[in-house]
Parts: structure tokens; sequence; C-alpha cells
């Protein structure tokens, strides 16, 4: 082998020194040098950084066939595919004479990328459980264009797929051709993986469709695979609202603890996060709130209670459109938890209310005006339900229940129909206007306790 | 104008006739040809398919500056970054002349695509506001690669962002130069967008998260985009699950229909869906029977009670791991439903149950047994909880419910838990340990409901 080196830097020698150009120096090169560099890649092609075993490759094939021949020696696949132009159509004769088989033409157009993409897509598909390398090296810079984008992109779906490229150490700007001997195939990187840009861009929009989960799955995929510490940052940002949204306050809590000690690191000074540590803070001590509170289990706490209704409102209107029976039943639950916490605040509590005579007559009597009948024909459950809730709040002077009597005649039907939707004993599904109506109640409601408790609780997950 | 590009022509001819090759060649090219072409260039760019206006440029440049130079007046931009190699440093002075202005290099390496692809993205991270082209005319393919690769992904975030290049329309080979006048600069379509690649692949990660609504977004988007109806026909499939998994059963149906009419036409009987078919239309059945159900309410029904059922624990078993007390409500509901069914085949209802003397004695003496007191300490409710109509079906002698005395003894904290969990009327988060009992219980009374009905619901998402 070493001989055979020594012989391609001797005929290069010789070449130079007759100091031709242009076609005559590419004829003495092609009767000296190529043969015997041809000869050194079939017996040991120079593969950078590792020769690989490749079962199909696909070349662009422009006017140099050589670095093509060399390309498919290097690959050694089996079977070549080679997407030519019209012009450089006349070179596969010498490309198939130098590799001493026959290859397999697509034509394309020299310009056309998305053509060529196309193609190399298609031949890609025909082969999903082969090795398959991608080359390159020839043909026009929009041809290499479109057959880098399609390999870095096939790669997610076919990750045994290479992308390869004919290099050399030196280029002789004279003869226009590398310094022979100096070739190398190398396999490129892709660049998507090592910067992870696209794995990003796919666990911010899992970000955004408030999919946490798989977003910390990918953010921690790229810690693992770019190096990069700032990756973990964000999985502890979708790890925190992942548990917050499923309720589980003491694992989010957890994670917004973490979250903040990344942040107050010198590391991570300049980590996009940090310009909303503030916010951030807030929403740890709202957990923390939450938290306390059931540990206490004492509904009448403001700031547990409120910050846990602002996630049920929050829960309920991201899912009011496209899931209106869950979201229903998130407005109910924070309705449902404003009445506990203010009856709570009286000392009173609606499954076991220890009603007087006193508040029952009243509450017969408002619960008569919402629902259009005469307080005798009015029955109160031993366990009081939300419409019931509400007249002994109002009977109790709650100025946070101080809905007119208009405007409960217009809610009761919605308060009463809790216990008939298909998510808690029944069979209905929550028409758009009952949504509306709940949903306005439960607004209506959550706004003047979070005035009594002077609290402004933002769940909203902070933007990216 | 015509009048250059009369020149242009003659000063080509008059080099081609000297037959010279090589370095005399480039020589009296630089003398005679190109100060023309700049001056067309300078002029009046020759834009394909349209003349755009840019702020900022970023060029890849090897040993052909004259192209690098054609591109930047073609662009036209304030601000030109050139990304070169140590050995093609050396053009940068010609470049700036023949630019007749100053431009801002990079150095980098001819054949680390990852480092040149890291390098566009720094730059155009830079100028988040302007509109940015990137042209790979000149440089190694790696170098061509990596700037195509970094400019059609970068689009996605900014969508201003146009790949160049400038091609020619004939390449004189003895020369190794464009024939001189057919050069000219095309902005690159972007094979991503033109084919909808990367918006499927997202489409498809979305779905596989279950975020439906979502992926038939980007599949409408795609239909838009790229013209092929076949997307159309996916965006159906995932608002038939957006629906059903959103318990909006009339509009999982509607979408059913929909999907399997387009699978039934012959435009789509190569459609990857087809293979489907038979499930999608099992499915499709099942959606009707739950729609007969929440129409006629009458529970005893069992294919839409059993397809309802199947669909509660699909979503209570998806969301086992991730969201346990949402989890924990739809497992309860689903348990709830179907001793609801099994009361209704038996005329009887938990709200209502009318029970005689001798049911409500053995009733007793079953709750007594499953919480270890004695019969006389069991107070029974006017409406039944889980656990007493557990005991009302034991005693009425349905199969479905023989449990053994030992299993109901593990059960019954869980069943009567229901009503404190933080989505019905409570602050408890189940824990794990309650949630795989009443996971156990719920499945084990859906399979035995199941087989009395003889039917074998799959509510679980197709594979795409």
């Amino acid at each position: 082998m070493e001989e055979l080196k020594q012989k391609i830097q001797q005929a290069w020698q010789s070449l130079k020194a007759q100091e031709l150009e242009g076609t005559k120096a590419q004829e003495l090169y092609s009767q000296t040098v190529w043969p015997l560099l041809l000869e050194l890649w079939r017996q040991e092609p120079q593969v950078y950084p590792l020769r690989e075993a490749f079962e199909v490759s696909i070349h662009t094939l422009g006017t140099s066939p050589e670095a093509t021949t060399l390309a498919a020696l290097g690959l050694g696949a089996a079977e070549v595919y080679v997407l030519h132009t019209p012009e450089s159509r006349r070179y596969l004769e010498q490309l198939q004479r130098d590799l001493g088989r026959s290859v397999y033409p697509v034509e394309i157009d020299k310009s056309d990328v998305t053509r060529l993409y196309q193609a190399v897509g298609e031949q890609v598909r025909k082969h999903p459980d082969k090795r398959i390398a991608l080359d390159l090296t020839s043909g026009t810079k929009a041809m290499s264009a479109g057959m880098a984008a399609a390999g870095y992109f096939l790669q997610r779906v076919y990750p045994s797929l290479r992308v390869a490229y004919v290099d050399n150490e030196a280029f002789d700007a004279a003869l226009r051709k590398p310094v022979a001997g100096t070739e190398k195939l190398i396999l490129l990187r892709n660049p998507h993986e090592v910067l992870g840009d696209l794995d990003e861009h796919l666990a911010q929009e899992l970000y955004q469709a408030r999919e946490f989960s798989k977003a910390a799955d990918r953010y921690n995929a790229l810690r693992g695979k770019t190096g990069q510490g700032s990756f973990e940052v964000y999985a502890a940002l979708c790890a925190m609202y992942q548990h917050w949204y499923a309720l589980d306050f003491a694992g989010a809590l957890g994670q917004a603890q973490r979250l903040l000690n990344f942040l107050a690191q010198d590391a991570y000074r300049a980590h996009p996060l940090v310009r909303h540590a503030g916010r951030l803070k807030e929403q740890k001590e709202g957990l923390e709130a939450i938290v306390a509170l059931l540990k206490s289990q004492n509904l009448g706490e403001p700031k547990g209670a409120i910050w846990l209704t602002a996630t049920l409102i929050q829960l309920a209107d991201e899912r009011r459109k496209q899931q209106p029976v869950l979201a229903a039943l998130y407005y109910y639950r924070s309705v449902e938890l404003l009445l506990q916490h203010r009856l709570a605040q009286q000392g009173r509590n609606a499954d076991d209310p220890g009603l007087s005579e006193e508040e029952q007559q009243a509450m017969r009597e408002h619960l008569a005006r919402w629902l259009g009948r005469s307080p005798s024909e009015v029955r109160l459950p031993p366990k009081l339900g939300l419409l019931e809730d509400v007249a002994l709040l109002r009977h109790l002077g709650d100025a946070s229940l101080d809905f007119p009597d208009k405007e409960m005649q217009g809610y009761q039907g919605v308060l009463k129909g809790r216990n008939k939707s298909l998510l808690i004993h029944g069979l209905e599904v929550s028409k758009p206007g009952d949504l509306d109506k709940l949903q306005e109640f439960s607004r209506g409601l959550y706004q003047k306790a979070r005035e009594a408790g002077r609290l402004m609780p933002q769940v909203k997950p902070i933007d990216l």
C-alpha cells in the first residue's frame, strides 16, 4: 500500500513538473495519476473517521466523476444510484468503467433542489431496512444543498443513514484538481444532531402544546446529546408545569425549587429563563401555599385556596374549546372550592351544615326566588349542593356572593346540573351556553375572592 | 443594458478564440470579461424568480470569489458576512474591491459542517428582525451542505430568510468558468416547505402525544401548502380522535364517517390509512353505540355502556403515570358507569334504589364483612355510593360482582374515597397504591361486563 501511495506522489510530481495546463494536464492526469489513485481506493479507500458498511449509496453527479467514483468505492455499497443532469449523463460510462460495475441512473435538473430532494427521499424510502449513504460531492451546489437537506432530515426517520463527501487536504488551483493522494471520504456529522436544534424546536412545540412531560423528555435527551446544561434547566421548567398541571403540587414545588436553584447559579446567569425569574418565584410561592393547604386541609386559608382555584380555572380555560366536558368539571370544582373556602371562613361546611331553623327559612326564600317556585316547595338536602351553598353564604352576608337575583336565575340551572354531567354521575355533556354561564359564574366568584385576599395568582406557564 | 450584455458576449468570444488555458485564460478573463460582468450586475443583477430586498447576506467563500461577488450584488444587503477558510482568506480583498465595500469575515474550517452551521445560526440570531439571505455558491460542498441545512431549518423560525445560489445556464469545461452572461442568482425554494416533510414529522409527533387538535391543524396546513389531499384524510383521523378524547361522541362520529368516506374513494385507495379501515369501521360503530346511549339515556344498553366505559378506561390508562388525579377520576367514573349499567339491567338505580327490608339487611351484611364492622353499625345512605352499589348487585346475584370478600376488603377504602378526591369534593390526591387498586377493580369489572356483552372495544388510536 505504501508503495502505491509513493507511486501516486511520483506521478503527481511529474505531472506538475511539466507545467501543463487545462485540457492537456487533464489528459495526462487521467493517464498517469488517476489509474494509480483508483487502484489505491479499490484496495483501501481512505475513509474518515472510520470505514462503515453500506448496502445502498446514492450520489449526485456533476462534471467531476472521479470524486463520485472514489465516494462509491469508499462506501462500497452493492446498489449504487446516481442522480445526474442531462449534461453529466455523459460521465456515467466512465463512472461504471472505473467502478467495474453498473450503476442505476436517475435524471434530475441541476437547479431544482426540490425535485432532487424528492428523488433522494423516494430512493431512501424504497430501502427502509438497508444501510444507506448519500454522497453530495459532485454536481452543482444546488444539488449538494438538496442532498444535504434531505439526508439530514431523513436521518431522523432512518438513523443509520449517513451523509458523505470526498474532501481533500490540498487543492491545486492551477490543475484544478485535489493534490493526488490527499483525497478522503468523510462521513459528515449531522448538525441537527450535534446542535440539537431540531429537537429543541420539537421540545418548544410540545411545551406550547402543554405536553410538558414529552417536552421534558426531549430537553433531557438534548442535555445528554449535546452536553449542554442549559437544556436541563428547560427540563426542570417543563417538569414543574407537568406536575402542576397534573395537580401534583408537591412534585411541582420540588421542580420549581430546583429550577430556581439553577437560575441562581453563575453558570446560568445568561440563561434565557432568567428574565422570567420573578414570575417563577411567585409561582413557586403559590405552589407552597397550595401544598400547605392540602396538608392543613384548612379551606379557610386564602392564599392556598385562591392559588388552587386559579389552577383549576387555568386548566378549565385551556380546555374550554377542545375539551368542554373536562373544562366543565374544572369550572365546577373551582366554584365548589371557592364556596367551600368562603363557608370555611364562616366556620361552616356543606357536608354537615348544621342549619338553624332561621337559616333554613332564609335559604328557602333565596332558592325559591332563583328557581321560580314558592319557598314551601324547596327541599333542602342533608348535604348542601352548589346552589344551596350560595344561598347559605348569601344569608350569612358574604359580599362575594352578592349576585343579583336575576343573575342567579340564569346560573341556577347550570349549578344544579353538576351531578348530571358525564364525568360526575350522569350522561350529559355540557352545552356551549351552559359552559359560558359556568365560566362566567366561576370568574365572577374568583375575582371577588381574589380581591378579598389581595392576591393576583398567575398560573399560566411562561412563554419560552 | 443590452449594449453591456453584447459587450460581455464579445469579450467572452474573443477569450475563447485565443484558445488559452489555465492561468493565462484566467488572467485574460479577469481583465476583459469580469469588469463588464461586474458592471452589468452592479446595474442590474440577474435574479430569479424575482429580486427581493435583503438587509443582511451571509456567504460561504471558497476559491471562486466572483460567484460570491455576484451573489452579494444580487442580494444587495447593507451588511455582508463572509464565512471563509484559511485558504480562501486571500480572496477577501478582491471581493471587497469588486463590491466597493467592506465585508465582515468569519473564519471557519472547510470540512466542519457543524461549525459552519453553528456560525450561520449565530449570525442569523443576531439579526432577528432583519431580512436575511444565505448564499451557498462558493466554498466546498461541505460548506454548502452546512449552509443549506442551516438555512432550510432556520426558515421555520425566521420565515423571511432565503437561501440563494448563483447558477449558470452553461458552463465552459475548458475554461472552467460559467459562460459569461449566463449567470443568475436563484432564490432557492425550501424543500421542507414544498414537500411538507418536516411539518408532517411534527404532526406525527403531536398525534403520538395525543395532541390531536394540534396535529389536525398541521395536517390541514399541509393540505393547503402542498395541495395533497392525503393530508386531509389524516386531518379527519386526528379530528375524530380529538372529539372522542374530548368526550364529544357525536363530533367524533361525524369525523369517523367523513374519514371512512375518504377511504372509500378511488383517489385514496393507496392511502396508508386504508390498511386500518377495518379497525376504524369498528371504532365508528362503537361511537354510534355511545351516541345512541347518550340519546336514549338507557344505561342498560350493553354496547353503548361498554364502549363508553372502554373510552374512560383508555383515558385513565393513558393518564395513569403523568396525571394520576385525572386518571383516578376516569377510573371512578368507569366503575360507576359499569355499576349503573348492571343496576339498570336489573331495573334499579343508585339515586333512588327503593330497597326492600330484606335487601337492606343483606347489603348491611356484605358491607359489614368488607368494612370489618358489625351489620348494625352500617348505615345505608339514601343515594347509594359505589360500595353500596356493589353490595346491592352482589345480593341481586350479579355474576360480574363476584369478587371474594377478601378482595372487597382491599377495594372498600378506595371505593369509599371517591368523594374526597381533589377533583370531586375534597383535597386528596390519590396515592399510587390507591390508583393501582382502582385500576385493578375497574379492569376486573370491565372484563366481566365485556365478556357478558361479547364485545371487544378497541378505543386506542391506530398507529400512524
